[in-house]
Formats: C-alpha cells, sequence, structure tokens
C-alpha cells in the first residue's frame, strides 16, 4: 500500500507481523497521523539532529528537545518501546570555524601586546575603520564622521535600518564598543597609562572588529584542528548540561562529525557511483535533477514547494560558501566542500576539504542505525533544505525510496507573537529560563501544548499562571494523598470489619477508569500531552470533591490507585524529579546508610518522616500538657522519653550539654538500641546488687538486733548456761563451774569480754526500740 | 468464536477494538496459551485469593504471591497494563474460628487459675485423656499405659503410623508434651511449690490438650466477634509483612470477608432467586444438579474430573462442617452455614449464619471487578473445588458465561520431591527462607521457574548454586559497567575526534536488538521469565566479552545501552531494589536537602540534620521552660514558631487537627516559604489597619477626656460666656443674657441638655485620672 501525500511525494506504510501498541503518529512526510510501526518488533531507531555547538542554548532548543524526550519517555516509559536515539553534535561547521578561528587570533593578537602604546590603538582604529566599511557601508574618517552616522541612525535604534538588516544592531553595537573604546585608549595613552590591563581592555572591547580584521589577515595561518574541536567541545559540554538540567534523556549514542569523516567519504562516493553526484573544483555536489523524478526518486519531500528556493538554498550551504562555485545547477547542494585556508581539512579523493552540512546526518544516522530508519526528528525549521536533502542523499546512496519511515518535527517557538532573536532582545538562554521557572514549570509548558504545534509564550499573561496553575493543584493532590495514606497506614490493621469499598469508592474507581481510557486515546493520537493532562486534572478534581467527605469516611485504596496512576503519567512525561537518570543495576541497596529500615535512601519524605513524627508528637504532647496546664516534671519527662526512646531508636543521639543546649549525634539505630539495652541491662544488675546488699545488711542487723535482746547480766544465765556454770555474782557473771570450782581467771576474762560485747548488742537493741 | 477445550467446557475468547500487545497467557480455563485481551482497553481487572489469616505465612504463599506479583510487574512495567488488582484477605473461616476460641479459652482458664493445684492436675490429666483418646485412639488410664504406648509407637516416630495419618507426629507431640507437664507438676505439689508460674507451664505445655478440653465444654460462651477478628488482624498484619519484604507489590484493593457480609447474603439471594441454590436446616446450599448442563451451565470448569470427588469436596467444607447435613445432593455445597454456639454469626434471612468459604470470592471479586473479570489467580491446589465453585456461584448469580476469562494458577511447589508440611519437618516459613537467602535470590528462584510450572526446591544441591551464579553475573556487569560509566563520565567531553562507534560496538548493538526481540518474545509467551533471564544471561556474557578488549578501545555508550536495557528488565521482574514501593507525587525533590548532586544516595546525617536541629532546639526550649516554671502561653507559643517558621523553612507542614494530633504533609520548601511570607504580608497588613483603627479610637478618647476637663458648673462661666450672659444660677446655669433679659425657656433648655452632656464627660474625665 503506498499513501500518496498532497504533494505527490510517495510515503508506504511500514509492514511488521509483531503486534502494535495502536500508536499513531504525525509523520511530516504525509502531513497526517499515521499508524506507528516500527521496522523490527519493540524497537525504534530513532535519529535526532543535534545541536551545532557554537553558543549557549536557548529556550527554541529546549522547545525541541524537551518536547522530543517527553514523546520519547512516552515512547519508552508508557507505550514499552525499546528505543534506540542516535544524536549528532556538529563539531563542524562554518559558525564554529569562523568563531574559533576569531577567537583564536583575538587570543594571540593579545598575548603579543605587552602593553598599550599607539601602534596598538592605531591597529584596532584601521580594523575599525574596515568593519564600519565593511558591515555597515560607511567610510569612517574621523571621530565627527562616526558622531554623524551615530546620529544620523538613532544610536543604532533606526528601526528601518534593522528592518532592512536583521543584524544592524549587533553590527553597530560592535562597533561602536570599538569606536568608545579606541578614545578611552587614546585618552589613557594621553595620560601616560600603558599597562598590559589597559591594552587588554581595548582588545576586548573591540573583539569583534579585531577579530575580523586579524582573520582577513591571517586566517591561512591557522590549521590546527585541536583550535576548532576544543571550542565545539566546550559548547557540547553546555549543551548536554543544559539538557541535563532540564531532565532530557541522554541519547543512547551520541555521534560527532569530526569522528565520521571517513565514513562521510566513503558514502559520498557510494553517491557519485551511483549516478547522483559530481566533483567540482574539489568539491563534490549533489546532482538534484540526476535524482528528482529519475528511479522513482523524489527531491524534497518535505517541502516540495521549496524546491529551488534560492534563499533557503544559499543559508543550508553555510556562511562560507556564498562565493560563487561552479555546479551544474543552482538547486544542487554541497556534499563535500574543498577547504580554503583556515578552514579544518580532512583527506578525500577530491582533496583535501570538509563535509557539507547536510551529509554528515545522512552519514551518522546510517551508519548507526542502517538504511532504513524508524524515526527523524528535528525543529520545524530545519525540513527545508536539511531534511530534505538528507533524504535524498540517503535515498541516492542506498537507491532506495524510504530511508525515514516516519518524520517529526516539533512546532515553531514563539515569544509573545515573535520569533526569538538576540537583536529582538526576546532572547532567553535555558539557564535564563531556569531562573524564573522551575524545570518542572518549563517541562509542563511543553507538556500543555501538542509537540508538533506552533507554541506562542505570553509569560506575563498567559501560559505560566495556568502552568503555575495545573503544578499547585497537582502538588496540593499529592500531599495531601501521601499524608491520608500514611495516616491510615499507621492504622490499617485496627480494622473492625466496618471499612467498606462502597457506592462512591466504585464510582471513584469508574472514573478513574475512565481517565484511564481518556490518557491512552491521548497518548495514542500523538502524543497529545495537552488532552492527557487535563483528563488528569480532571479525576485529581473528582478525588479531591472525594476527600472533603472527611478522613474517616474515604477509602485510603482507592486514593492511592488515583495517585499512582497520576504519579505513572506525570512520570511518564519527566515531570517528576529524576531521581538517578542512569539508574543501572539493582538500584539503592535498603541496607544502605540511611535509615536502616527505611525503604527509600533517596527519597526525602520517607527519610525525613520518622524524624518529623516524632516531632509531631512531643509537639502534640507539648500542646497537650500546656492546654491543660502542663507541670514541670511532665514537661522533662516528655523531654527524656524523646531523647531516651524515641530519637534512640531513630539512630538520633541528643547530649544533653550543661548550657542547656543538647548536641546532636548520630548512629546506627540498631547499635544504640542495643546499647540502650545493654545500659538497662548494666543498671538493672547494678540495682539489683544494691538491693542485694541492702538486704543482706539488714539481715545482719536484724540478726546482731536478735542477738542483742538478751540483756548482758542473763546472758551466763540461759539454761544452756547453767548447765554450765554453778555460781555468778551480781553482775550474772560466773564464778564457779558445774563441779563448783572457781573459775580460772583466764576463763573470767573471756567471759567479761562476752559480756562487754553483749552489752554493746543490747545497747542498741534497746535503741532499736 | 468459542474454543471447546479437553473437556468440553466452553470458552469464548475476549474481544476488543482496543490494539493488543500479542500477550498470551496459559488459560487454565483452556488449559493452553491463548491471546490475552482486557474487556476494556487497557485496563486489567484481576482478582487474586488471597491468604486466611491464622497462621505464619510459608515459602508455598512465597511461591503463589512472588510469582504473581512478578507476572503483573510485567503486565504493569513492561507491557504497561493499567492492573487492578484485587484480592481478599479471608478472615471468617473455620481454621480461624476454632484456633481463635481455643487462644481465648486457654488464656481465659490462665487467668482462673491463682497458683498451681491438685486440681488444675486433674483437670488437665482429664484434658489429656480426651484428647489422647479422641486423637490418638488410646486409652489411657495410668503414666505406664502412656509408656507403653510411646514405646510401641517409637516415641511418635512410627513411619507407618504418620503415613496412615499425617498429622500423627504432630499429635503424639501435643500429648506427649502434655503427659511430661502433668508429671512435673505433680512433683512440684509434692514439693510444695504452688506459684501462679507452675500453673501457667502446665497450663501452656499441654495448651493443645487443654484448648481441645475448654472448647468441648465451653465453645458454646464465645460470642464476640472481636475474639475472631483480632486473630485475623494479627496474622493479616503478618502475612503482608512478609510479602513487603518479599518486595511483593500491595494489591490494590484488599477486600475482608468480614465486611461484606450483607453483600454475601444478597448475593446468595439471587442464586435463589435464579433457581440454583436452596436452603435447608439454615444453611444455604448451591444446587449442582439445577446448574450444571441447564441453560448453558457448565460445572467444574477447571477440573471436571473431579466432579462429584467427596473427598475433595469436604475438605472445601471446612472443618466444622462435617457433621451430614440434609443437602439434596452430595455434590452440593454450602453457601451459608448455619452457626453453630461458638462461632461467630451474622443476620440472614435464613437465620443467623456465616458464608461458606467459596462465596466470599464470588461476591468481593464481582462487587469490585464487576460481573465479568478478566483475571482471577490462585495456587493449583485451589482449582477444585475452589476457583470451580466460585465460577459456578457467579455464573449463577449473574446468569451469565464466562465470569472470568483468564485463570492462571501458579504451580506446585514441592521441596526435595515432598510437599511441604509441618510433620514432615521441611516446613520453610518466610523469615526462615529469609534468614538464608536474599530476597532477590528468593525472587530469582521464582524468575527462574515458569510461573505456572510445578516447582522443585533441593536448597542444598540444584536450584540455589545456579541462582547464586546468575546473580552472581549481574552483579559483576552492573558493577564494572557502572566504573567503566563513571570513569568515561569524567572525561568525555575531552574528545579527540578518534572516538568511534565501529564494527565491534554495531555487532553488539546488533545483539542487544536480537536479545530486546529475544525477551519480548518470551514474555509474550505467557511470561516466560526463564527463557527471558536466559537471554539476558547470553548478552551480558557477549558484553564480557567486548569489555576484554580493555578500557582504552570500548564505546561507553553501547555498554550503557546493554546495562540500561538488562535492568529494566531485572526491574520488570521485581529483582532491583524498591527504592519507593508507593511512590507518589513529583519524588525526591532535587533542590531539596537531600544529596543535591550526589549520584549516591545522601548519607542519612546530611538528610536528618536539620529536622533534628528543628526537634532538638524545641526540646531544649521546653525544657527550659520547664525548669523555669513555664507558664502556657509560652509553651503554646513555642509550637506555633516549630510550625510556622521552623518546619515550613524545612518543607515540613504540620497541618493541627481538632483531636490534639497534627497530621504531616510534605511540600517544596521554597514554595511554603513563599507561601508564609505572602499569610505574613496579609497579616501585617491587617494588623497595621487594626492599629490605625486603635489610634484613632484613641486620638477619640483623648479629645473627649480633654473637654471632659471643665466641670459642668464651670463650663457656661468661661470669658467666651461670660460675654454672652450676665447671672447664673446656684449650679452655674446662665439665666439671664447679657442684655439683663431672663433668658428663653427654649434656650435654657438646651442650656440644660449642654450641661448635662458635659457632665458626663466630665465623670469620665474625672474617672480617668
Amino acid at each position: 500500500m503506498t499513501f500518496v501525500t498532497n504533494n505527490s511525494s510517495p510515503w508506504t506504510p511500514p509492514e511488521s507481523t509483531h503486534p502494535q501498541t495502536g500508536l499513531s503518529v504525525f509523520n511530516s512526510l504525509t502531513k497526517s497521523t499515521v499508524p506507528f510501526v516500527p521496522r523490527e518488533g519493540n524497537t525504534v531507531s530513532w535519529y535526532a539532529c543535534g545541536p551545532t555547538v557554537y553558543d549557549a542554548s536557548h529556550l527554541g532548543h529546549a522547545r525541541t528537545y524537551v518536547t522530543f524526550d517527553i514523546v520519547r519517555r512516552i515512547m519508552e516509559d508508557y507505550f514499552n518501546y525499546d528505543v534506540n536515539l542516535v544524536m549528532n553534535v556538529t563539531d563542524i561547521d562554518d559558525k564554529i570555524i569562523l568563531r574559533a578561528r576569531h577567537k583564536h587570533l583575538v587570543s594571540e593578537y593579545k598575548l603579543q601586546k605587552a602593553g598599550l602604546d599607539t601602534q596598538t590603538v592605531q591597529e584596532v582604529e584601521d580594523a575599525f575603520r574596515a568593519f564600519v566599511s565593511a558591515k555597515l557601508g560607511q567610510t569612517i574618517t574621523s571621530d565627527a564622521d562616526w558622531a554623524l552616522y551615530a546620529t544620523k541612525t538613532d544610536n543604532g535604534k533606526d528601526a528601518q535600518m534593522a528592518k532592512d538588516n536583521e543584524k544592524f544592531p549587533m553590527l553597530f553595537t560592535a562597533a561602536r564598543s570599538a569606536f568608545e573604546a579606541i578614545r578611552a585608549a587614546r585618552q589613557s595613552l594621553a595620560e601616560g597609562i600603558a599597562t598590559k590591563e589597559a591594552a587588554d581592555e581595548l582588545v576586548m572591547a573591540s573583539e569583534d572588529v579585531v577579530a575580523l580584521w586579524l582573520d582577513a589577515q591571517f586566517a591561512t595561518t591557522v590549521k590546527d584542528h585541536r583550535i576548532f574541536r576544543d571550542l565545539a567541545a566546550r559548547w557540547e559540554k553546555a549543551f548536554f548540561e543544559d539538557m541535563d538540567l532540564l531532565q532530557v534523556r541522554r541519547p543512547n549514542i551520541i555521534t560527532r562529525v569530526s569522528e565520521f569523516v571517513p565514513e562521510i567519504v566513503t558514502f559520498i562516493q557510494r553517491i557519485i557511483d551511483n549516478g547522483y553526484a559530481y566533483e567540482c573544483d574539489g568539491s563534490v555536489y549533489f546532482d538534484v535533477s540526476a535524482f528528482d523524478g529519475k528511479h522513482g526518486h523524489f527531491y524534497a519531500k518535505l517541502k516540495p514547494t521549496a524546491k529551488g528556493n534560492q534563499a533557503l538554498l544559499a543559508e543550508g550551504e553555510g556562511a562560507l560558501s556564498k562565493d560563487t562555485v561552479n555546479r551544474r545547477n543552482k538547486s544542487d547542494f554541497a556534499l563535500w566542500k574543498v577547504s580554503k585556508a583556515g578552514e579544518p581539512e580532512w583527506p578525500s579523493p577530491w582533496g583535501n576539504g570538509r563535509p557539507g552540512w547536510h551529509i554528515e546526518c545522512s552519514v551518522m544516522a546510517s551508519e548507526i542505525l542502517g538504511e532504513n530508519i524508524d524515526i527523524h526528528t528535528g525543529g520545524i525549521d530545519l525540513n527545508f533544505p536539511h531534511h530534505d536533502n538528507e533524504i535524498a542523499q540517503s535515498e541516492a546512496c542506498f537507491d532506495n525510496h524510504q530511508w525515514v519511515n516516519y518524520f517529526m518535527h516539533t512546532g515553531h517557538l514563539l515569544i509573545e507573537g515573535l520569533k526569538m532573536s538576540k537583536s529582538l532582545k526576546n532572547f532567553i538562554s535555558i539557564k535564563d529560563a531556569l531562573g524564573r521557572y522551575s524545570v518542572r514549570q518549563l517541562r509542563l509548558l511543553f507538556v500543555l501544548a501538542r509537540w508538533n504545534d506552533p507554541l506562542d509564550l505570553d509569560f506575563k499573561l498567559q501560559s505560566m499562571p495556568e502552568i503555575l496553575k495545573t503544578e499547585t493543584s497537582f502538588d496540593n493532590f499529592f500531599a495531601n494523598v501521601s499524608a491520608l495514606l500514611h495516616d491510615f497506614r499507621a492504622h490499617q490493621y485496627e480494622s473492625d470489619g466496618k471499612r467498606r469499598f462502597l457506592a462512591p469508592e466504585l464510582e471513584l474507581l469508574d472514573a478513574l477508569n475512565e481517565t484511564k481510557t481518556q490518557v491512552h486515546a491521548a497518548l495514542m493520537d500523538s502524543f497529545d500531552t495537552y488532552t492527557a493532562i487535563h483528563a488528569l486534572r480532571s479525576i485529581v478534581s473528582r478525588t479531591n470533591v472525594y476527600l472533603q467527605r472527611g478522613r474517616a469516611s474515604i477509602d485510603p485504596q482507592i486514593l492511592e490507585m488515583v495517585a499512582l496512576y497520576v504519579t505513572k503519567i506525570v512520570r511518564a512525561f519527566g515531570l517528576c524529579n529524576d531521581s538517578a537518570p542512569m539508574a543501572i543495576g539493582w538500584g539503592p541497596s535498603p541496607s544502605s546508610a540511611i535509615g536502616a529500615d527505611s525503604e527509600s535512601p533517596a527519597d526525602r519524605e520517607t527519610v525525613l518522616r520518622p524524624v518529623a513524627s516524632v516531632l509531631s508528637d512531643f509537639r502534640d504532647a507539648v500542646r497537650e500538657l500546656a492546654l491543660s496546664g502542663g507541670d514541670k516534671r511532665a514537661l522533662l519527662s516528655l523531654c527524656d522519653k524523646v531523647r531516651d526512646v524515641d530519637l534512640v531508636n531513630l539512630g538520633i543521639i541528643l547530649d544533653d550539654h550543661g548550657d542547656g543546649s543538647a548536641l546532636i549525634k548520630f548512629g546506627d539505630p540498631e547499635k544504640l538500641r542495643s546499647e540502650r539495652a545493654a545500659r538497662q541491662a548494666e543498671e538493672d544488675a547494678r540495682m539489683a546488687q544494691k538491693e542485694a546488699a541492702a538486704r543482706a545488711a539488714e539481715a545482719k542487723r536484724q540478726a546482731r538486733l536478735e542477738q542483742g535482746k538478751m540483756s548482758p547480766g542473763d546472758m551466763f544465765r540461759t539454761a544452756e548456761m547453767c548447765a554450765m556454770y554453778a555460781a555468778w555474782d551480781e553482775n550474772g557473771l560466773p564464778t564457779k563451774d558445774k563441779a563448783g570450782e572457781d573459775l580460772p581467771k583466764s576463763s573470767i576474762k573471756k567471759l567479761v569480754k562476752l559480756q562487754s560485747a553483749q552489752a554493746k548488742l543490747h545497747e542498741e537493741y534497746l535503741k532499736s526500740l
């Protein structure tokens, strides 16, 4: 089956025996939404036109890359395709070459200058005159000439001039900056200031004019590839840093033109061999007329109306290729450019040169993904000539008729109705935007537009308030549900046999199922995130109404189902915080550093909640005490409990210091608990020992008292004693033994000692009564 | 289209206009693998037979619930179905009733006993004899009788007896334990020991025999539902704790039988009304012969060969229903059982009673998921009669022919070739298993078997070493790739234009794509995780070979692609650590206190310290107040400060509720701070207005006081007044005007009024002094 598109370029729907998801996508090749059928099973090969790296990324880049990141996440996380995304980095390009060479020449020039002198001032003045002549078409012979020109152009603000030449304001500003720097330098010299700093100041303030002047003289001396590569590497790094900030998933494979030059040469040779390209003066051109309409080929599939549009074609050929060349046809475009002096060059069968812009993408995409690719993406401004030429080149090389099955272009980004540009002062870098809005807010901006629609940003009036409102409604919803679920979980087994999934819950479940159907239909309809988000907002509102029933009469399960589903979808749009964007492996170990028994080491809420609970409970108790006129002892015992029980269980130690403030320490909860238990056991043992000793002492005391009951006068008159002695003195001390014999002195001495000991005991006894 | 299955029960494949994933599942209703087509779009309604909660869960439970968790994760995370999983908890059941009643009676009996006495010993001896007689068929009249019996049965180890009666070893052990406890108690009494402890020891050691003896006498006294519910709640909690440990995702909705009794009654009434059930002596029975083969109905769809199998049917009817009942047909089974004394009961049109086992699932599933369900799951041992009866009941109630479209049963779990049972001593609780193997290892065990295959565990010899080897190979792979990627990321922008995606990388990419195709095919083929894991192991080996090229000549991008894909699949099998099993919301905020840019989980201390500090400071302040005899207002204002200032700064919201406990919520600190600032500004404005009003009122008051300084008697005697009047009365009221004329009555009236007004002001003035 072959679809014939509006403009007669044919498109054949891919076929597959593999089951399909039902996803349809808007295809620039048919200008319509068509079923998406990947070539091989579930795997999607995707080539994305990446950045040309010579400057900071702006909101226009964000629109393209974030939007396709959303599309990719939906494919990967929602539709479960295995996406192989290849993205190029254009590191060989006219703009890179010029900027790198200029930077390099200016920097060398600065190095030469030991201090400010008249020669330098004169050189910069020469540069200034040359610049004004070349770029502004004015001959300046004196300061007065410039003053006159400045007045005439309303100091560079003349609207008509800006309209005639988009770059006029920038060029004027560069010239004026140089003019003022020269005047300042002259003044410095007059005042005898000749420092290195003064020289550097002059050169830097005149950088643009000096660069052009130096380039005209020394361009041919710049040969080292590293000069060009270093500039590209610097901006490539900045680009990916911006993308990381925006939570754009990294491509699976990044290709750099500078790494694929031999493959590009081979590819071009194949096109020549197939008869669709020719060499001319060391350059190679694509032969449009040999290709278009021949052997079933079709040129400019994406924008047939632009075929032969010289302005667009010239822009595509690059700044360094404006000079006339001997191509056969004005529509022919360069595959290989002979390098001029001051440009990087690589060997080829046609002499040293460098790849054209369009060819790089054809080669890198095909090299990794093969001769037929599922998806190719890029911004809408790239459709002609860049993408049309890419298609032509590849179909010429492989002599096939559908190099790419689905071409997807993001819509234009306008700022308050106008194209973003530096001269219009509506140029917003990604870093600027992130200074004003969060990543989530910026992504929501793109989620709330269909990916291929133009997007007109009115930061002040329309777009952002709507976005902030949407975010807040999700914020509140998530916070409420999380809190309620947590609260419920603490009590979930206290079921009294009464909680039930009743009519309101069944209704909400039906509404949720309907939402799922709506969201699924929206996403199948060419990733219609706008409709999907509105379906989510509506189930959130519906759930908020349900929540008004109050804590006691809601069922947490249905709440959790809604909240998990909403989370799943907003996560698939990349609106959630990517905690581990490169998650490889088993994931964070549950036994890792954070809270041995906490489920999620990285999850702020999970980690903080236990301590927050201790704090909250403590506060509740303090409030209750305060309200009921609390007393000092109760307050202090609360404080002790928080320290000794609640916090110890969480692995937090409070060391009370004399100054009334506690020192906070952290430990292993398990260890702290067992230490506490050990301390307790020790304390118990000590107490037990103390009690035993006390008991023993008491027993001893009792025994002494018992012993002391007997008066010393009676102690030798007991029955037992009477069996031993026969006579006693007035103090009850025995004097004769049973046999009537006087007791020997030594015996009496002993008995006296015994009696006096007993006298002491008896005294104690009498006292104890 | 209608499939006729082996055993002639008809099955109609579901139809849908929704695109299908290509997934096929083994369906117990057809005994074959059939295409899976959910009824409504992408949503899968799933009812899982849950636990009967009266004891700890064992490895057999783990096999069923982990296996279906793997299936569910693949459906949710890999095929992107929206699963609504409803699981019941059976909290009304013969085993629960018996066990709860026994525990309750024994516990009451223990409470009655103040100490050990001969009566208690005699009672336990009576219980012992009754038990041995009833359970072991022996008459014991003396210790010698028991000794003889013990010898005869090889102390309970007699193999033949164990074979004849599976429970013999357990019963013998219970009797022996009681016997020994009685002997010990007699000895204690002889030694004069009569403590409470000795009595408790006797009762606890004889618990099983005492329970039966008490139950025979006092079962009818146990009426409170809470006794049954508390036991069920305790084991339900234990079950979900085990499931959480095993990383089994919680069901979306948990239903408890005790919460659905009225719905069960209504459901049964519908079956009676449809002519498929009848009441008999207060119970209701399903009329199998009225149903089977009539109006297109078919009984025992899952296991037609078991139709009429009395042993299986009796087991399904439960332990308390063994007595003969007046059912019409032996195959008929109870829908509603008249409650005997000592059983919980609920009202019904047929008198007080309780639901049968099978009916609960029919009702709860249909109540939440409707009259037609996509998937019903359970262990294979439940297929007949439980699931067949469930199907018959539901199809009888709704008078439809396919209540469930896909019935899925996990395979049997054997331990070293034998069914797991307590008596065989191969009974492994989940906690035991987790003491020996990690969650991942246990899950791998199930992943490496097909979900519906029998699984024979040989812990020592076969299964586990294979699993450990598999785990280690993934471990090493993840560790290697992570290390290499980390290393590469540090140097990634130092590209020298030489790194290239070359032939070895393209080959590995091809192999990866082939692996994806294999895994996808395996998972579509009824979740064949076994084949999928082997495909993963093979790409890991393939990648290990690639890694041998050495760091300098590998491309990290292809490595990352392989590792991310392997991670994605093992994560879909639940083998990764669930970092946030209930992740709702935006996820951990990258800008929050927790590890802002660190890839590794933030350390516990950094995360917890801010909240710990708030808590500690609060506690310090409370202590200081307590020590200085704090007052109520100071305490409450401290509480407010913690909530409104300290915690808001940390993104923690405390919502004070009327019940004195605050609900804890989490939010974005930045946002909360700005909201607080806005509230503060509003409050400030309100206060400023109030102050201005107060100032105005004060000024007015001052003016009145100023005015009131003048005494009313002097007010008409001022210089000004003396110019107007000539004579005054004793109260200072003018009587004549300047001309000496008497003042007219009307004038005097006015002056009197003025004077009395001044009198009031003057009084106020005097008071203010």
